[in-house]
């Protein structure tokens, strides 16, 4: 049913998209295109694609699937070129990590009969450093794939059948999915992916002032340390969109967290401090182990 | 020179240093003592230890090196109990997560000519979980264990010479020494394990109550959450005493924390998040990858 992908953006997600496709099986054509040439050459090396388009929206047009792998602005950029240049035999679909804004646009531009079809989808994977030089065809086994599509919206029986092709796809790279509405989408992220990031930036930050300066000090702490604050690598570039397309929902649970630190110090000599450990006990306890 | 050591206390750390220290080629006697008779089982059949004493006094008394490894609060007991039992050829030493309290003891009951010695360490080595069936002989290789040893004080010629014996061992298990005034010790861990260890702990208590009652989204995350959350499960048994112990300067890098996330909360839309991120892409710099 689906035997021609372009992927738009071949940094790590694109690019790992293209090996896991090849790795679950997938014969068909991958054609990639990237904004810098230098990342399209390097996910062509690695076999992520099989060739290198020099007109996306030529290279959608082309194929049976688009995968748009880009940040959220560029995605919803894109979202709007597409839309004139595609029709009813084309599915459209992302990896955004916020979803409010893109399935707003996915409402106005896409998903009618007479439409290319658009299936927002957010793979809960990733690396804190981006580029098709780590991109990695295992990527996504055992990880989640999260789709906010609109169950009410009319499509195309054609474009409906990409659709349960793609996710058949997703499965097949190892990914577990799951159905969510979009503004629960983004709060649930703005809690388990979002908050993560931020609070080990601001950790990073605020250790790169304390402490350094200390070279002699810089191998002191250990995993957790490493864990705790390897997030801190991660890319403005990307993160500047997230903050931009979900700032209530993070506002909110940073927030909760500056209350909860501050509540936690009070406590740090009362039975309080017992509870708030007891809790995150419960919360590890059902979650598979790290 | 060293020949006969103590363990008391076969947890994740004793029982870590009884594998490390064979491994590292100590063919002396080990004895371990343990509060619970299981531990200093396991301790024992892992080969951590050769045998398990009946009195942890007499068990000292029989050895060169005593190391407790017990929480903060049971190691300043035990170093009471111990100084009245050990003399000069005798050489004390532990693991305790903070040193400033177990310094200013061992200033008052350890290190003078008529003595026995006590040297304050602390391995920066650890895991989520503890017990001697998590022991591991490579757990202290690649990380830095410090010492807060007072270099004025006053030894015997001989536990003088175990204290450098000792060194040598914790060289041999595979660990950096580094030395450091208690005060400085007690700030800098403040900063890079306790600061740590209270965020996951506030962040998993956090995250169970907003969606810890949400069964099919526990595997949504990922990595990120999975690092950032692992030590939620670390014990309040053990963090109870380094609260106590530490708690001016835990307070200190908590407020600072909650004061650098409202910032950002502020700036999520302004260069002021940029410049956070580029902060906290300087501290990962300057550190291992993880």
């Amino acid at each position: 049913m689906i035997e021609r992908i372009a992927i738009l953006g071949t940094g790590l997600l694109g690019a790992s998209a293209g090996l896991a496709l090849r790795a679950a099986g997938f014969r068909g054509s991958i054609v990639g295109w990237n904004r810098g040439a230098a990342g399209a050459q390097t996910a062509l090396a690695a076999g992520a694609i099989d060739s290198i388009a020099a007109d996306p929206l030529q290279a959608a047009r082309d194929s049976d699937v688009v995968l748009i792998s880009m940040p959220i602005y560029a995605t919803l950029d894109y979202m709007e070129k597409l839309a004139g240049v595609l029709g009813c035999d084309h599915l459209v679909t992302d990896v955004g990590s916020t979803k409010g804004q893109i399935c707003e646009a996915a409402n106005r531009l896409y998903n009618r009969p007479d439409r290319a079809a658009f299936l927002p989808g957010h793979p809960m994977a990733g690396k804190e450093r981006g580029g098709a030089e780590l991109a990695d065809g295992e990527l996504f086994r055992g990880t989640v794939w999260l789709f906010t599509d609109d169950p009410e919206c009319q499509r195309s029986p054609h474009s409906a059948e990409l659709v349960k092709g793609w996710r058949e796809w997703v499965a097949a790279m190892g990914s577990k999915t799951i159905d969510l509405d979009p503004a629960r989408h983004d709060e649930l992220v703005a809690w388990v992916s979002h908050l993560p990031q931020f609070v080990a930036t601001a950790l990073s930050a605020l250790l790169q002032e304390e402490v350094g300066d200390a070279p002699e000090l810089k191998d002191v702490g250990g995993r957790a340390l490493r864990e705790m604050t390897r997030l801190g690598a991660s890319p403005y570039s990307m993160w500047r969109d997230i903050a931009y397309t979900n700032t209530g929902a993070i506002e909110a649970a940073l927030q909760a967290l500056e209350q909860r630190l501050a509540d936690l110090r009070e406590n740090l000599r009362t039975p309080g401090l017992r509870e708030e450990f007891e809790l995150a006990n419960r919360f590890r306890q059902s979650r598979p182990p790290a």
